[in-house]
């Protein structure tokens, strides 16, 4: 029996013993918003593409209109308009100008241009510039917010909606993504019937399966259902090798007896080799880490539901996070605790909360529940984590909160 | 042309103009996450179903305790030990007690438990209770974190993947979820080449469509792609029908030339009736709001990608909200301006923003783009609106931003 490891001595663990997969794919017609690029992403053009006018107005010389003003307007003649979308078919000598819209580019000759509201139109031509204009002024240059080989995106990154249109218009429509990570999700325990049935004395519905794979799901992993395994080693044993052989991380969450639990172990153990048995943590201490004898990860979780989604959270995210190369962020809300909270010394604690908004700041309600179980779920936006060397938090202490959503 | 109506008055009008579709869905077998609930959840059972021990230990009747302590402990014989899962074939009568693991169903006749830090095995069938318990002392009762018809989950409610667990830990399997929203994406202009393709002079890459799918999936909605329809208003309006027909929603994202927009407006008008020209906000100000005879949206988004990209989510989600009864919440990060921004009166303004977290602070970092083209979208972890009636936000303001991911 190994250890107990803290938190963090888990977190470096996942780095150390697991290392990225190599495998990729490649986008041919655009990625997908959930991919994890397997490649930094940089430029190929410049953006803008041609120099163009801010604002509405006129492409001018801008030595043309030094010093002019309402009372000495510089009068210029109009040679032309530029389209939306068109390269100016004219140049600009000096002495003249050209109407010009948002975008437009700007035409040969000119330097700056000049709000329309400091324009005046005489009717016959001409327009009057009411307001001198620097060199460049309202102007945006060819490549002043990207030049070919800036990194735009780097590998590991998660794209969102955004990067997908980032990434169109630039024309990244081929891509090396990190290919989907397969993941296989085991429940056992002779106590466990499915959600649907009405449990009997000492029966329990199976929980973890349904919510593990949602979780799964919302991280963009490929999750395959391998169902409920009773209490015999021999059954685990041949479930669990299965399937490590068809996915790339095994997650077996464990009935709540220790004899239950000593069986997922034994199984670890023979399947490969088990790393970690126990993390310091309240609730989620019997977590086992493992890892078969051609390196995949295999996870036993607890049978408690609310310690499995925890656990879940804090850990076998970061450990897909690694597997993919991943660079994620995990979002919080920092918040104001509402009461104090107890902690036990020497293990990190969960804690439920709610989250509320009012005079302006985020408060964190905690919840209690004293069976720890499913309302902690139902009823919480998220959860916070009391660090183990620290006995408690006052009222009004700040914690970052994990949203549930 | 109508007037330009600020944010709160189009968020409003969206509350006015359109109704919750009645489209519900049966889930046979457990909700997904993402889906919307049609109706309010309510527990059926007790929570937890029995009188249980929140610690290991032994099972007692508190009086049998009173006045005992390590001096003077409770010498009680052991006449059976709970175990988990099973209910107890026995009952404690008064000077008895039993082993009981936490979790394990409480004997008839005990009303506390004492934690086994505090008794003594003296190994003859006997233990000493070295500290008195008072009734109900770690115990959970049934029914202690939920009962029967308490709503767990109200109508409206997004599923999450921990709220799938609890509702497969009450057996709630069989739900009235809202039925998928169907929603049809169209871009339109002559200028518009797939991103793959290199633009041309004064062509521009379909940006739109692509991040407007990728924004519409993450929102849980199917997304129906109509393509890139050119500057031909007969085909224009052929093609809105077409999708208005298929779909509960339908999203236009206009070309940027004045020319364009009023085609789309006049379609608009044709299919059905304009209910706003202009929103107060910079960018995105062209943006119209449709209906069509049968009462369904159509949106004018702007053709510039930030612009669409913003207006979709700062009002095309409120939208499919309404339209699926949704009770979404859009989740924002506080921090702390690191410069002072400017805005301009009479209208809101969005602006990017990176977000660094330091110091235990969370700062946005404003992005300063004389574009505002792609690589707001790019180098951003978000954006937030400055309202209209504020000139702008000095160095050190807290500013809520909008996530991008």
């Amino acid at each position: 029996m190994l250890n107990v490891l803290t938190p963090d001595q888990v977190l470096r663990l996942i780095e150390s013993a697991f290392q990225p997969r190599q495998n990729v794919i490649l986008r041919e017609h655009g990625a997908v918003a959930g991919d994890v690029l397997a490649e930094d992403v940089a430029a190929s053009e410049y953006v803008p593409d041609f120099d163009r006018s801010t604002v509405d107005g006129y492409a001018v010389l801008s030595k043309d209109t030094f010093g002019c003003s309402d009372a000495i307007p510089a009068i210029l003649p109009v040679i032309g308009a530029v389209q939306m979308g068109e390269t100016p078919d004219f140049k600009l000598s000096p002495g003249t100008c050209a109407a010009i819209p948002t975008g437009g580019a700007l035409p040969e000759g000119a330097d700056a241009a000049v709000m329309v509201e400091y324009t005046e139109d005489y009717g016959d031509g001409t327009v009057g510039i009411l307001k001198s204009a620097a060199p460049g002024q309202n102007l945006i240059f060819r490549g002043d917010d990207v030049k070919p080989g800036d990194v735009l995106f780097s590998k590991g990154r998660t794209l969102t909606p955004s990067d997908i249109g980032a990434l169109a218009a630039l024309g990244k429509t081929k891509l090396s993504v990190v290919a989907p990570l397969k993941v296989g999700v085991i429940s056992t325990g002779d106590e466990l019937v499915a959600p649907e049935e009405v449990p009997g004395p000492g029966q329990v519905r199976d929980v973890n399966t349904p919510m593990l794979l949602a979780l799964l799901k919302d991280w963009n992993v490929e999750a395959v259902d391998f169902g409920r395994v009773p209490d015999v080693e021999a059954e685990l044993l041949k479930r669990v090798s299965e399937a490590a052989e068809r996915c790339d991380l095994v997650l077996i969450s464990g009935g709540s007896s220790v004899g239950q639990k000593d069986a997922v172990c034994r199984v670890l153990e023979t399947v490969g080799e088990v790393l970690m048995h126990g993390i310091a943590i309240k609730p989620g201490k019997p977590t086992i880490l493992a890892r078969t004898k051609d390196g995949k990860p295999l996870v036993g979780l607890p049978g408690h539901p609310a310690a499995a989604y925890y656990i879940a959270r804090l850990f076998v995210r970061p450990l897909v996070d690694r597997l993919r190369g991943e660079n994620h962020p995990e979002r919080t809300v920092t918040a104001l605790l509402t009461e104090s909270v107890n902690a036990n010394h020497g293990r990190a604690q969960i804690t439920a909360c709610k989250l509320e908004q009012r005079d302006g700041a985020v408060f964190a309600v905690p919840i209690r529940s004293k069976s720890g179980l499913i309302t902690q779920l139902a009823r919480a936006d998220g959860f916070f984590v009391i660090p183990r060397d620290c006995e408690g938090l006052p009222q009004g202490a700040a914690v970052d909160v994990i949203l549930n959503h």
